[in-house]
C-alpha cells in the first residue's frame, strides 16, 4: 500500500532535546516515552493518497484499496470527474462525524450506481496449493489488544486501526477510529454510493462492520476539526448551503504535478519502533503515574505519528 | 449540582418530523432512536458554570465540587482575579489535549500555591450512625457498562461519566472522556495549580485516576475543536504567542449580569429517557445495522444532549 522510498529512518531528538527536559508533567503520558529512533517512515503513494482542500486547510487521506476495493477504484472515477469540487459537509455532529458529498443520500436521488457493502474481508490464509503459496505474502498484522470491548482482537494493518474476530483465521476489518473515513449509506448495506464521512470524535465502534470504511486522514486532522457543525440534535443537518464547510477540490495524488505534492511521511506500523511504543504505552512505566493503569490498549487512542517534510529537504 | 428548574420536559419531534423520515441511514445509528420526550432538561447551577470567551466563540465549562471540592474552590478564585483572561493555549496536540493557562508549569515557576490531588473519592456509602442516616442521599448512578476495559464498572453521576472499582463500595472516579477538564500537572501528584486541559480527542483513559478531573465542557466542544493545535511531535507545544488561541475571558456564571448568562438546558442523566436511549443504543435494533454490534457501551461514546434556550423564550 506504501511507495516504500527506502524506508528513511530519522532522528529527530535534536528538534526538541532542552523542551523535552522542561516539559513533563501531562505529556510524560503521551508522546515523549518512545524510541524515536526505531521508528520508521514510509512515503504515501500517489495512487492511493487524495488531497481535499477546504477553506479550513488541505487534508490528506490514504485510501485502503485491500479492505475497499471496488470503493476505492469507483471514488477514483469520481474524483477524476471532479464530482466533490464544490459539494459540502453538510451533515456535521461535533463528537461522531461530518458527513460530505452531493447529499444524494438525503434528497432521495441516487447520484450514481450504488457500491456493493465492503464491510470485512476474509483474513487471507496461505494457499493449499504449493504453487499459488509460492507467490502469497502474508497480511501484515501488530497486535494490540485482546479482549477489546468490540472485537476478540484488534492490531494494525499497514497503518490502519484494524479488528478480527479469531487470531488464525475468520473475518477482519477496518475499525471506526477518529480519522477514518466511510462511505456513507441508507438501511440496505448497498446502497452507498458517493457521499462520505470522516470520524471526527470518540470511536462509533458500534458502526464496525455495518459500513465501507475506504480511508484514512493521515495529516490535516485540525483541519477536519474545524469544518463547521450542525445542531446535534436536528441530526446535525445544515440547511443553509452558506453556512456550510465547502469541498474547493479533492483530488488523487497522482493526478497532481510532483512539484504540487506534499511530502506526507507517515509511521510504518509494523516497525520495532512503533511496536516498542505500543508497548510504552501499555506499561506506563513513568513516575508520572500515581496509579498504574491497567495494562490495555485502545487502538483508537494510538497515535501514528506523521510528518510534513518541507520540499527542499525532499528534493535534494 | 444543578439547579432544576422545575425540569423542564419538552417535545422537539415536532422540529424534525420531516426530516427524520428523509435522514435514514448512518442517523439511524447515532441520535434519532432515542425517546426524546422522557428525558428531563435541567439548568446550570450558576456558582458553578464557568464561561471561557474565546476568539472562536464560547464554551460552557461545568464544574464538579463533588469530586474536586478544593480544584473547584481554587478555581473559582482564579476566576475572581481574571488570572485566566488573556492566557494562551500553549499546548495543544490534535486528537488528545488542549492545555491552557500560564505556562507557568514549563516554565519551572510556580504562579501560586500548588493543590493536593483530587483523583478520586470513596463511594459514599450509607453512615451506619442511624442519626447521621437520616440526613444522608445516595450518590446518583446511572450504570453504562460492566467490564469496561479501563474499569470494572463505568456509568454517569449527575451528567458526569465515572467509573468505579467496586459495585458496593470502593473508590469512584470521572474519566476522562471527549470535553472533561483536568488540572495540569508535573509528576509530583500534589504539583496542579493553574494550568489545565481539555480532553479533545479519544478518551486517554490510562490518565483517570492520575490527574484531577474538575469539570467537563457542556457546550461549544465544536469551539474547542477550533483551538489552534501545536506540532504533535514537539508536544504540541506553540512557541509563538501569537500564533495560538488566546482566552479574552474566563468568568463564573455566578458573576455575570443575569441577562448576559446563556441559558444552557442538559439533559438529566438520572432521568428515564436518558436511560431509555442508553437502552437503545446498546440494543442497536434498528434495520440499519447489517451486523449487530457486541451489547456493550463505551461511557465516553454516549452523547449527553444539551441546548441553548433563546432568551426570549426562557424569560416568559
Amino acid at each position: 500500500m506504501y511507495l516504500d522510498t527506502g524506508s528513511i529512518m530519522f532522528n529527530f531528538l535534536s528538534l526538541y532535546g532542552l523542551r523535552r527536559i522542561l516539559v513533563v508533567g501531562l505529556m510524560t503520558a503521551s508522546l515523549s516515552g518512545y524510541a524515536q529512533n526505531d521508528l520508521i517512515w514510509n512515503s504515501l503513494d500517489p495512487e492511493n493518497t487524495v488531497y481535499m482542500v477546504l477553506r479550513e486547510g488541505t487534508v490528506v487521506i490514504q485510501l485502503n484499496p485491500t479492505f475497499a476495493p471496488e470503493t476505492v477504484k469507483k471514488l477514483k472515477q469520481l474524483l477524476e470527474d471532479r464530482f466533490y469540487d464544490g459539494t459540502s459537509f453538510y451533515r456535521v455532529i461535533d463528537g461522531f462525524v461530518a458527513q460530505g458529498g452531493d447529499e444524494s443520500d438525503i434528497d432521495g436521488s441516487q447520484a450514481t450506481e450504488t457500491l456493493k457493502a465492503e464491510f470485512e474481508i476474509d483474513w487471507p490464509m496461505k494457499p493449499e496449493d504449493p504453487e499459488e503459496a509460492k507467490n502469497w505474502t502474508p497480511m501484515s498484522w501488530t497486535p494490540v489488544q485482546s479482549g477489546d470491548m468490540f472485537a476478540a482482537y484488534t492490531g494494525f494493518i499497514d497503518g490502519f486501526p484494524a479488528a478480527r474476530d479469531d487470531e488464525k483465521a475468520g473475518k477482519v476489518w477496518l475499525t471506526h477510529c477518529p480519522g477514518i473515513i466511510a462511505m456513507a449509506r441508507n438501511d440496505d448495506p448497498d446502497s452507498g454510493a458517493t457521499d462520505f464521512y470522516i470520524v471526527i470524535g470518540q470511536a462509533p465502534r458500534y458502526l464496525d462492520r455495518n459500513l465501507t470504511v475506504f480511508g484514512r486522514v493521515v495529516w490535516g486532522m485540525d483541519v477536519v476539526q474545524r469544518i463547521k457543525r450542525g445542531p446535534a440534535l436536528d441530526n446535525g443537518l445544515i440547511e443553509k448551503d452558506l453556512e456550510r464547510s465547502w469541498i474547493r477540490q479533492m483530488r488523487l495524488a497522482s493526478s497532481i504535478d510532483p512539484d504540487q505534492r506534499l511530502n506526507i511521511l507517515v509511521t510504518d506500523t509494523n516497525s520495532d519502533g512503533f511496536k516498542k511504543m505500543l508497548k510504552e504505552r501499555r506499561d506506563r512505566s513513568q513516575k508520572f503515574f500515581y496509579h498504574k493503569p491497567p495494562e490495555v490498549l485502545d487502538i483508537c487512542q494510538v497515535p501514528i505519528p506523521a510528518r510534513l517534510e518541507k520540499p527542499d529537504v525532499i528534493r535534494r
